[in-house]
C-alpha cells in the first residue's frame, strides 16, 4: 500500500530499477526555508557508492544526484523535494542468462509470484541500488537535525565470525579511514582476512552494524504502536538483507537478571540521567535523554561465484555461477544506509512530537 | 500519530489505562460475513491471563469479554468490531507510593517528559495490560486466516541463560501442557529453577519467543519499505519488554558464508520449494511459500523485589522495593501476544495483497 | 480502510450500529495535559438528540456519555480517549418488517451489496445515530481550539424552498433560541409552515447550513491534495444526507468575473487583510486569516410515510410506507454534527502545521 | 502531511514547481502486469495543455511526458511509476515584478505565511501546472478502469451566467470538438460571446464541469467517514479554482421533497436497478450500480489585467495589472483534471473493495 513510501510527516517516496533510467525518489514533509548543503548530500550518496573497496561489486556509477524541485535560492521551499541519479553503468547484458532462473534466496521468484512480471536486470527493484534514494532522504534528515544537535553515527562490528570491541563512538574520520568502516584496528585486519578467504573461496560473508545516536531529547516515541524501537526495526528490516535488529542490551539482555539489566536513575549537573544505558536511550517506547543505540545483523550476499543449484521458471533445474559485478560482503557499504533510515525515524517522529 | 492505531486495511485501535475503566479497542477492516467463534476468541484472551503459573503476578482480572458492536447474528457485519473488558481488580493504592517515583527501566520518567500528565496507576496506558487488546484483535485474525489454511505458533524458547532445542514444531497442546509454554521437558525443568532462583533474589528473568507461521502463499509482503519482516519486526518490538528480533537465520546467519545461507530451490511434488529454510520463509521481503519464522528477545521484567536507588519527581534520591503483583518473568504470557501480532501482521498483508 | 477512522494527528475510530449495544468511539491524538469541561461535550451531544422540536423522531435516548479512558484527574493524558453511549431505546421490531426489503435512497441494498451481512434494524451502521460519536469528537476539538481564540457557529440557512437571510454571524443564544436553528425569525416562521405542510403531507425536506470559522491564524492547508477547503468537504460530504458543499462565493462565485470576487489586499490596524472575503477565508488551501465559511446541502430524509414502491432482498416487488419513528427534516439536528466536523479538520490541520 | 500524496492503495505523489527543472510524480499501488498505452497517456496530457483555445495562456510547452521507472516492455512492474515533463518554456522573468507582490485571491500570501519561503516565479507550487501530474495518474486510472468498463466523462456545464442544457452523456468526440469543451452547441456559441466580452474587459470566468461516471458496480465505497462521495468531493475540491462540489440532485436537491428525491427500486432485465437517479449513484456512501455525476464548480481565473490594489510584502500598497500570460477562463482546461481525480478515487476504492 504505502510500498514505496516511508514515514508519515517526513516522507521518502522512491522509485526506480537496477538497470532503468534512474533511480530516485521524493520527499515531502521536510521543514521549510531551511538553507540546504547539497554537497553535503552528493558526499552520503558517494559513501555508499559500489567501487569502494576490494569487496565490494565493480559496478561503477558517478551517481550524480539531480534535485528537480522544492529547492529555490537554496533553501528549502515545504515542497516536494524531487531527486534522480541516472544509472549510466548498468551492464544489462549479463544479466540475459538469468532472465528465466531463479536464483537461490534472491527474489527473482517472490517477486515473480507477487506480480507477475519483473524487470531481471540486475535484481530490478530488488537491487540494493535503491537504497540511493534513502541515503539522500538520511541526509536531508540529517543536516536539519544536526541542527538541533542531534547526529549518528554507525560502523561495521562484525564481519562473518570476526567481531569488533565494544568501543566508545569512533569519529566519522576514524571510520571512513577503515576501507570496511571498521574503526577497531586490530578487528579490521582479521575481518580483512576474512573478507580474503571468502573471496578466494567464491563465496560470501555476511557481518553487523552498530549505530549510535546522540542528542535525542526525552519525549521522541509514539506508544504502544509506533513506540521508537518498533520503528527503528522496521526501518532497519527494510534494508536489503537485515535479518536482525536489537536495540540495548539486546538478546544478550534476555539472559539478564533485571537487578542487572535495569538503569538506575542518577542527578548529573542537576539533570536526571541515568547510571547504565541498557535500555538503549529508550523507556516504554519513548526516547530518555540518553544515547540510543541498536544493531542490525545482515545476512551474507545471496550472489556467490560457487556453483549452487537452483530452477528455471519452468521448474526444469539448472546450475548457477555468478559471473557479473557482486560484493563479497555488503556490510561496510550498508553503514550510510543505517545511518539514514535511523535519521529519517528520528526526524518523522521529532515532527510528530511537536504539537 | 497513529500511535494507537496498528495495520492499514485489518487495523486495531487500542484503549485504556491498566487502572482505569478497561481496556478495550476497535478492529476496523475485518472481513464481513464471517461466523465467529466468540469462545475462541475469550480463550486466548485467558491465555495471556495474570494469574496463570507461579511465575507471574497475582493480579486476578476475570477479563470477561464483551463485544459492543460489529458483530450481528453471529457473523460479522465490515463494521467497526468495539470490544472491552472491565479492569475489575486494579488495586490502585498498590500504586499510590509510585504517583511520584520514577521506577528505573520503566516508563514512568518518559511518559511524563511527553505528555506532562500520566496516570501512575498500575502504569497506565504504559502497563502491559494494553496488550488484552492485541490479544483479542489477533484471536479474529487468526480465525479468518486459519479458513486460509494459515496457523501460528510460538513457544518459550530461552528463559534466563537456559536454552531450549531446536524443535520441530510443537502442538498447540504440548505448548499449552507446559506451565512455562516451554515444549522441551528438559529445558523446561532447567527454566522452572532458574525462574525460582530469581524468584527468592527477588530478582526478575527474560528470554526468547520463537514463532512459526505455517501455510502462508508466496507473494505476501509489500517491498520496497513495507517488507514483511520488516512489518514483523515493528509488530515484535512493540510489545513491551521486547528488545530484538530476528527472523530465518538471524543473527547466526550473520556468521554464516553465503554458500551454507543460501537456499536453494527445487522440485517437491510438482511444486517449487526451498532446500533449506535459512531465509524464514521470506525472500526480498515476500513469502516464499516456506515456513516464516522468527524469534523475539524479551528484557528482564523491570519491576523487582529488590532494592533500587532511583529518583522522585523532583530529583530527590529514593530507595525502591517493588512490593505490589509483579511477574519474576512476563515470557511465557508473551507467548500469545507474539502470535497476535503475528496474526494480525499476516492477515493485513494478506488483504494487501489481495488487488 | 480507513473506513471510520477520521483524521490524521487528531483521530476519531468511531463504532456502533444504531440498535446495537452502544455507539462510541477513540479519540487519538488530543493534546495532553488539557482540562476537559466534561459537562460541555455532554451539551453538545444534548444538541443533536433525536426529540428535540417537533419535526424529528421521536426516539428518546438519554445519551448519557461514558468516558473509558484517557482522562485521568480531569485532564487528557495523551492516551486514546474511549467513550461510549448505550442505545437504550432502540425499538428493534419496529424495523423487523424490513429486514427483507431495500427502501428507496436508503443505504440498505448498498450495503447488502457490499458487506453481504447487514443489520438492518435502524439502518444498523448506515444510520445517521453514528454521527453522535463525531460530536463528542468535535466537541472535544472545539474546547481546545477555543483556547487559541478558533470558533465554529453554524446555523440552517434553508429548508425546502425557505432561504434566510444573508446575515453576521449570530450567537449560540440566538441559534438555539429557535427550534430549527434558523435566527432569520422571518425565516424561520416560513420554514415551520413549510415543515408543517411536508408533516401533513407524510413527505420529508431538506435543506441547508451555514458555518462560519472565527479566529483560524494565516498558514493552516497542506497544498497540494490536501487543501483545507478539500479536507472540510470530505468532512461535510461524509454526513449522512449530505450532497453538496461550497465555500467563499461557491457555486453563485462561478458566476462572477475575476475583478468582483477576488479580493483585494489592505492594511487594517497596521495587519494584512482582505476588503472583501469572496474567498471564504482560504487561498490556495491555506487559510488567509479572514473567516473560512461555507454551505453544506443536504437531501430531503429518505424516508416518508408516503407510499412507495419498491423490492424486496428477492426483487419481488413491494408497497411501502415508512411507520417508525422519523424525522420530516434532519437539517436543524445536522447543526452540531458540521460544527463537529469542521472543529475534526481545523484541529487536525493546526496540529499538522505545527513543526 | 500527506499534502502531494493523494490515494490509499492507488497512489500518486507528485512534485514540481511551475519554473522549476519538471513537474512530475510516482504512482504507486497501480495493479502489475498491465499493458500500457503510453501514448494514450500523452494524448491526456495534451488535453490539459495551456495553448489550446483562445481563452487560454498563451504558454506554450511542449509537454512531452518521460517514464523513468515501473514499465518493462511495455507491461507495468507494480512497482513505482516515476514520470516527469520538463518546463521549457518558463518565462521567469515576466514574474520578477511579482517578486513581492502579494496578488488578490493567489496563494502568494498564505504560501509565504505557511512556508516563509516561496518560488514567487508563476506561482511556484500553487501554480495549476501541478495539475499535469493528475492528469498523467489518472491516464493510468483510466486505463486499467476501461478494462473493467468503467469510463470517465466530464464537459463544460456553464461558463460565467451561459449554462449547458442537461444533456445525455456526449461522445468524447463530440466534447472535444468545442473550443471550450461544451458539446451544447446553442450554450457554446453563448459561452464564446460571454468569454470574449471578458477577454475584452481585460476580466475572467468561471463556471461549471459535469461529470459522468459509468459502469462502477455496486458496493464501491467505504463509509461512514471514507464515503464515496466525500472523497470524490475531496479530490475536486483540491484542484485549484475549484470552490463547490455537489452530486446527484445537490443543491437542487435540498429543495425537494423525499418523495420526489427518492430513487425507488425496480427490476430491469433481470437485475435491481432505480428507476430514478437523484442518488447520484450513490447511497449510504456506496454505489448502487447507476451512473455517478456531480458538478464542480470554479471561480473566475484571479489574475485579471484590470488594474486591482493590493499590498506588497512589506504592506505598502501597490497597483497590479497583470501583463503575463494568462486564461480568461480555466474551465475548460479542467476538463480532463476534472475526470483524472475522478479516476484516481474510482481506481483506488475499486481496488479497496476486492478483499
Amino acid at each position: 500500500m504505502s510500498a514505496n513510501t516511508f514515514g508519515r510527516i517526513f516522507r521518502l517516496t522512491s522509485f526506480g530499477e537496477s538497470h532503468g533510467d534512474s533511480v530516485g525518489g521524493i520527499i515531502d514533509g521536510f521543514p521549510s526555508n531551511f538553507k540546504i548543503d547539497i554537497q553535503a548530500i552528493q558526499q552520503e550518496v558517494d559513501r555508499r557508492k559500489t567501487n569502494s573497496g576490494n569487496y565490494s561489486s565493480k559496478r561503477n556509477e558517478l551517481d550524480k544526484l539531480e534535485f528537480i524541485s522544492g529547492i529555490f535560492e537554496g533553501k528549502t521551499l515545504g515542497t516536494p523535494i524531487a531527486f534522480q541519479v541516472k544509472n549510466k553503468d548498468a551492464q544489462s547484458k549479463d544479466y540475459d542468462d538469468l532472465k528465466d532462473v531463479y536464483r537461490p534466496s534472491h527474489a527473482d521468484y517472490t517477486w515473480e509470484a507477487k506480480y507477475s512480471h519483473r524487470d531481471y536486470r540486475g535484481g530490478g527493484r530488488a537491487s540494493a541500488r535503491e537504497t540511493l534514494s534513502r541515503v539522500v532522504a538520511g541526509a536531508f534528515a540529517k543536516q536539519w537535525l544536526a541542527s538541533k544537535g542531534i547526529t549518528f553515527t554507525a560502523w561495521v562490528r562484525q564481519i562473518g565470525e570476526v567481531s569488533a570491541m565494544d568501543l566508545s563512538i569512533p569519529s566519522y574520520e576514524e571510520i571512513e579511514a577503515s576501507e570496511i568502516r571498521c574503526p577497531d584496528k586490530f578487528a579490521e585486519a582479521e575481518m580483512l582476512k576474512e573478507l580474503e578467504n571468502a573471496r578466494k573461496a567464491q563465496d560470501s560473508l555476511g557481518g553487523l552494524i552498530h549505530c549510535e545516536i546522540e542528542g535525542v531529547p526525552a519525549g521522541i516515541g509514539e506508544p504502544v504502536f509506533d513506540k521508537l524501537q518498533a520503528e527503528l526495526a522496521k526501518a532497519m528490516l527494510s534494508i536489503p538483507a537485515a535479518q536482525g535488529f536489537e536495540y540495548g542490551s539486546g538478546f544478550v539482555g534476555a539472559q539478564l537478571r533485571g537487578s542487572i539489566n535495569n538503569d538506575e536513575f542518577e542527578v548529573v549537573d542537576g539533570a536526571l540521567r541515568t547510571k547504565t544505558n541498557l535500555s538503549g536511550g529508550i523507556q516504554g517506547g519513548i526516547s530518555n535523554g540518553e544515547n540510543i543505540y541498536f544493531n542490525v545483523a545482515f545476512k551474507p550476499v545471496a550472489t556467490i561465484g560457487r556453483e549452487q543449484e537452483t530452477l528455471k521458471r519452468n521448474l526444469e533445474p539448472v546450475k548457477l555461477k555468478a559471473t557479473g559485478r557482486h560484493d563479497v560482503c555488503v556490510v561496510p557499504r550498508a553503514v550510510p544506509i543505517v545511518e539514514a533510515m535511523a535519521a529519517m525515524v528520528i526526524l518523522d517522529y521529532y515532527l510528530l512530537n511537536i504539537r
